[in-house]
């Protein structure tokens, strides 16, 4: 079920019965010479109509631009200021809140947007104590981790490595132009220090970082996506 | 071709031969009890993908939230202030201007996004001197407003009323409920007063400014459509 | 009646029988080679005192800078941000509504201030919903093209062209250096495309957009002057 | 000479030939049962047309609103918030030096507005070191206290006393209700507090802050006129 | 008491027997070629502590940055915009007066807070206006004036100059530099205009604005701390 | 070496041998019954000591306000806004910046400061690619942790839980208040959902996340200490 199909009268309908609603945000950045600017809205667009489709909750419309400064000196790539992605989430949350949703699941797709996304959660709930807002980011559950280790015999990649392409495989596989897919891995510090745009590009001059994602295949994206969703399923439920 | 499948590559291939790009701007915004709240942004979305499939101009992933403030006592409506839609246009804006883009025609599909978008474009250009920003609005020609005169009869409709109706029969079948069409006309008055959001639902309890939209069709729709993206095509080509 | 006259004890002697407010918003910005920088604010600021002289509604001071961004090329524009013009008029709503004032009538001198007007009062009413806001724009009104037109022949003009000369010519004749009138016209372009300042320039060398302006007498002035104010009448009487 | 009155080219011509300008800051606030709420900017406007008049520098249009929130609790009173009044005059500034001005006269009619200027101030000359901004406000002046002493006396009125009575019944007659005037002094204490607009009501009930200004005379009015006057023009002659 | 060393428990105690806090305000910046960066903090601190001390009034941890953008040009000065520092006195008094505080003394180090303290407190009662904001500022003070005056035949020094290296001295004598000492008189010019940065380093190229700091001893330092700790005991006993 | 202690002169000679320096950020918040409120700043500004003892470089004065929304239900706890604080961070790192210093070693002494140092560095990197920050947080480093399991048996506190009240034991025994320590466990929740303050101190009722403290020793204080801040001193080394 999603917001954007249901008129204003369809949608009262659903918080007499319901106050919660999935919220997908993502990312307009690059991810690697193989893979579109999108990729990050897509796979949280994916995640949350799985989560709504199973759980009969109500899913907005996805925010398909975030915080990805870092990402800047990569042609294509589109950011939103700190303060204005927080800004975007304030007001979203409002709207919600004065139409009665209490709980919100925000579905991220790109860890750029945390901080944003939890300056906006601790200001709008320090307004409204009884709005309660949870967080759902796939790559931060060891069992995908061990999914993908099982699955590939390791797992290091982060930004637009083996697992992000796996999942865009399965999710948008328009956006996976796999030709150009530069085979060599790249080095995951330890991000102890923030990078600028230039230092960033610098230390990743594919744009991928961690493995070489050219192991990536559709069924473990599609594995990734149906463990994924399925743990956000639970915490639904369990909400 | 949507920014969202390019890799950053292939952007970058992009910007070596155009600097333009085509951003669809909408809203989640009540549109009648018959219409679904995303009917701004899915307009907005399939004129945007017409006039880039014709002109082969790049597609930037689709604003889905905009300024709504006088809907927000209508439940799902989701609004942006006016001071953080500014800047969220302001940053893409100057993301884009970064890699190289230097006209940007903004397909907006909802007339609540207008002062924000020209007062981001204000601010921008007076930074930027050489961006351009040229705005497309469906409903401001002449050509389309005819069109529904002959097709129906009369066109008085604004928001969520007859061509709304007709366009979105067109893009999203699935949003439009037309067993929930309030089939009474509601005025249209001269907009020399801003409305809270209280007053506009109080004059307007059905979401809907101006006809009945029930006589709209599907065929109707399609025409709209054609015609809109055929002018967009014209000015993005003669520009 | 002006506020700026009257004692805090008449103000609230007012407000026991009236909440109106006449609110004249102006801009500092060029006018041509011709006409002072102060134009938009004097004729606002004389038709509010018209219109408050007839309906016996309170003249706030005038708000003499306003929204010129695409002027600043020219020398003396003085322009505020769009941000800073609403956050003065948000400031200004809120002052008035503290007191008890419930209906402002913005006399808008200037068509630059709109967007920040609008995107005020979207803000103020969203906080407090009894709070009417109108706006007046005496260029607005097909009365007053049909009369520069039956006058003059033709009206095709916007800023700092015939029409405006000759208000100017009836509101402050020493703000007219008739020497200087830069007699050519200049194309009144559709306005699909917002220009940085360095454009409009480029475009308008003079300053001027439209026809010549030396056609321009006094009379007509007068005669717009009369009528429009006629019009604010109007709308303040049946508010 | 003032700004609203020449035109761009005009002002192209004067800045060939000078640098300098005037900005006359005011306020829109209560000042007692029998001043108009209008007396700060009048005041500004009056002094700033006198020292230009006599050194040739150019008259900015009037700010005729300021920073007034203790005042908020009379009615009548307009108020920008702090940071507003800051960011206008930082929008002034900046206008001003694109075109050419590097010294500016600020000729501030209200205390309440000097933290704000002076931030703005900080800030803006951080950005452009080059660009110079005197404050002139007449009651800091140690000559004009004298005056009023040798005239009265005594002098220890502030707000809405005696020699601001002085300085309206010469400068605007029509904004002095002699009637209404209260004749009791009121405490001036020494400003060790900030007060909210409850408590500055609560301890000045009539809005005036020091002597009863029964005494005052429009020839004090014109001798203070005149004496700030002068000690202005020498801070500009000596810049 | 230091509110660092009291558990929330013990606050709470505390706020049940009173409503005072104190709040030291301090900055970082140059003091001339002789004193440590962080004198106004550590003045303040001090100050804060002795005044706390002798009337069991809770103090605030102390605030180490302030508004110092004249100071940028000297090396080490850290100097918060003016928004930035009424934005954390503004979130300060607000979680203060949470808890129920309603009496804050400020102990202000330095001038430069000024502006910034009563916009915030301006801006913050008028939202709150139980909330009672006073300032301490040791050099407002005539007694301390005659103090140093009587000491050292005369007192001309202000920044950095003879009373602020005499504190400094009985305060922190390891942030005193004596050997560096510049034996030399700058002009105290009566602060009519605002100066940048560049033009205030121009001017006073020590950082010292006022007479030669060497006459300055720990005793007269010691004196002056004790005046004005017992002048701001009475003002909090006063209250 | 402390900035606070050295005059812009010694700062300017610092600057011609390195470009480093080391900045405190704590927090006033609460820490269970029994530790006082200042303990995140107390213990950041020690670890800040010991690292630039070791290996000569500058530190900063401390912050000692933080982001501390979560805890605003507890008596004591002052907190900034997220915007505030990345404000504050910007405008120091701006200053720093300014004076030369290119590498920032930010010694974050709370969680809760994380997501606004994080969008602060991302703004000002993007501004000053050559500004390098790095953050230290004591919690995160695998060593402290098999530490305090090694001595405790067990390590699963977070907030004022046993190593906090170690820490505070070796670092400001004063603000330890063994008697109040409420000795219970708390839950170590995973931390998927942002709490509002009144949820927050609902699961939360003493303030301590995690293990009951008291079996804290300043023994295990001192050599957390010291293992952290020899794991700063690396990283500083290394730099």
């Amino acid at each position: 079920m999603q917001l954007a199909d249901l008129s204003w009268e369809q949608c009262a309908e659903y918080l007499a019965r319901d106050n919660r609603i999935i919220l997908p945000l993502g990312a307009t950045e690059q991810h690697g010479r193989h893979l579109g600017l999108g990729a990050d809205f897509l796979i949280a667009q994916e995640l949350a109509r799985r989560i709504g489709a199973q759980t009969n909750v109500l899913v907005a419309p996805t925010l398909n631009y975030g915080m990805s400064h870092f990402h800047l000196e990569f042609p294509g790539t589109v950011s939103l200021a700190p303060t204005t992605l927080s800004a975007v989430l304030q007001d979203i949350f409002q709207s919600l809140y004065r139409h009665g949703f209490r709980r919100v699941f925000v579905v991220n797709g790109h860890g750029g947007n945390h901080p944003s996304l939890q300056s906006a959660a601790n200001v709008i709930q320090n307004q409204f104590p009884d709005l309660r807002v949870k967080f759902f980011e796939w790559w931060l559950d060891g069992e995908i981790t061990r999914l993908v280790d099982e699955t590939l015999g390791t797992q290091q990649g982060t930004h637009a490595s083996n697992h992000e392409t796996a999942l865009m495989l399965a999710v948008a596989p328009q956006s996976v132009h796999t030709a150009r897919i530069a085979k060599r891995d790249a080095p995951v510090l330890p991000a102890r220090e923030f990078d600028s745009p230039a230092r960033f590009r610098e230390k990743f001059p594919d744009g991928v970082m961690g493995l070489d994602p050219s192991p990536a295949t559709v069924e473990l994206g599609e594995r990734i996506l149906e463990k994924s969703a399925a743990l956000g399923i639970l915490e639904m439920e369990n909400w």
